[in-house]
């Protein structure tokens, strides 16, 4: 019951911070309000429709929570209203936060789907990966950018297969899953907190001429 | 009878239209014969597929009927011998009138199959502007460019979700698909042009420094 | 038997190569691990992948043989390591002959599993080329470059559907497929390194001003 109800609350949470993201990068290339939609939603959304499209599963999950789509398009249409406040008030200390939180919570989720349908600990893993940045790779590409996922040098996905390895482990260690997914979700949400805190660097992964 | 022969016309008149945007799209890339087919393939079929696997139809479309294969290929591989004169003698009026033909059929056939499926109204009207902007956004990426209809601040994927709430409106009160279908595309394309003739405008959405 | 081990052993040559044109492209972006990773993934399993999304097979194939993925995360692990001596030593020329097996294996698989599935021969031809080619062109989209394929002017998919059609050929005339496969394969791997040794080019298509 506290579990479901903490999980709808974190769940909603990384999907406002992705769209928030979505809707922040369509802003600043100066799309129209159909820019500014299309980019939120593959941003919130992305990563959990690719995930069920490579496993198979319908209804895709916006379609059965159609609660969310009407929550992104709440928030695309009034964005006008408090963007500007956001931007004076809260700065981008939220939007990390709120981040993390979408990170551990996507990724165990795409974790836990992937190792119910008896997928192997690291295809399961993957997934978890996979829904947590796809959305971020597709806003990105739509943007016309590289993925920043790829290329800014800090721990994100790291910090998702972080998570997905521990709660692997008390999986297959019979740890009740609620147990296991706090866990899971705390570490990857918590390592990258601090990777932001404490300013972590990824290393530039070998070299090439030119 | 008729309607499903003025269906396939106009479902025909789309993808001519869209292959079309998308060949000169990739010749201005100069592109070659690969890239031009590629991209003319995308921009005609993408919405349409996308729908497909999001809604889990298979057969896809363009595997079903065949024949439009033939015409996207045969489109291609005659494009330099009629593409100048189409260039001067047709000029951009055409692609206008054929490209909002093909956003009005699309969207409508995207949303009355979802409607089909059982799926919501929002859910629906979203497949059918799936349907009708996909390929050319896929056009736009396959070129590196931000998609023109995010950012052209000209209605297009709103004249769309016009025509599928009109013909939604008509489907929730019983009247024939018939009509409701011919209704939804007429509002939908009708709208489009008026929004070229009369150049209307989207606003900006929002404001972000930098 | 031995025609199972030459598929493995071919099949793998093709994943190798095209995760080092990940991994290389990725690199000369400067990309991180996460990067590096993504991109040699997707350059390896996106052509299979999309195929097998459109024809609706699951489990997906690398799913099925996990240890392809082994495989890839080791060849990104261990890269900084060998990439070096692989610039200095072998060059460009095992890559090109690397790329032009993974070219015709992955033709024609995918031209063999559409056919088995009773779609058209000209269905199985262009998913025979998908699987081919998608897995450059995601590589070169998140790279954030307009695919190489499109645009370098020289036969690639022209020779997997050049192997292709062979292949169709033989099947229709009821030669054992381990014979039209391994005729298919050369047609499309020879082809393509003649193409590369003798400079072949391919026009442009079609003249668009500006």
């Amino acid at each position: 019951m506290r579990w479901s109800t903490l999980m709808i609350v974190l769940e909603v949470g990384g999907i406002v911070a992705f769209a928030m993201s979505g809707l922040i990068e369509a802003m600043r290339k100066r799309m129209d309000v159909v820019g500014v939609f299309s980019v939120a939603f593959v941003s919130a959304f992305g990563g959990g429709t690719v995930r069920d499209i490579l496993l198979d599963r319908r209804p895709l999950f916006w379609i059965e929570h159609e609660g969310y789509l009407w929550l992104v398009g709440a928030l695309v249409l009034t964005a006008p209203l408090w963007l500007g406040v956001a931007q004076r008030e809260v700065g981008a200390r939220l939007m990390t936060l709120a981040d993390a939180c979408g990170l551990g919570l996507f990724a165990i989720a795409g974790t836990s789907i992937a190792l119910e349908q008896g997928l192997s600990p690291l295809v399961s893993a993957l997934m978890g990966a996979t829904t947590a940045i796809v959305g971020g790779v597709a806003r990105d590409v739509l943007c016309n950018e590289v993925p920043q996922v790829y290329r800014d040098h800090r721990p994100y996905a790291l910090c998702a297969l972080a998570g997905s390895a521990v709660f692997l482990a008390l999986s297959a260690w019979q740890v009740p899953s609620v147990w296991g997914s706090t866990a899971g979700v705390a570490v990857a949400t918590g390592s990258r907190l601090l990777a932001v805190a404490l300013d972590w660097r990824l290393p530039r992964w070998g070299r090439w001429p030119r």
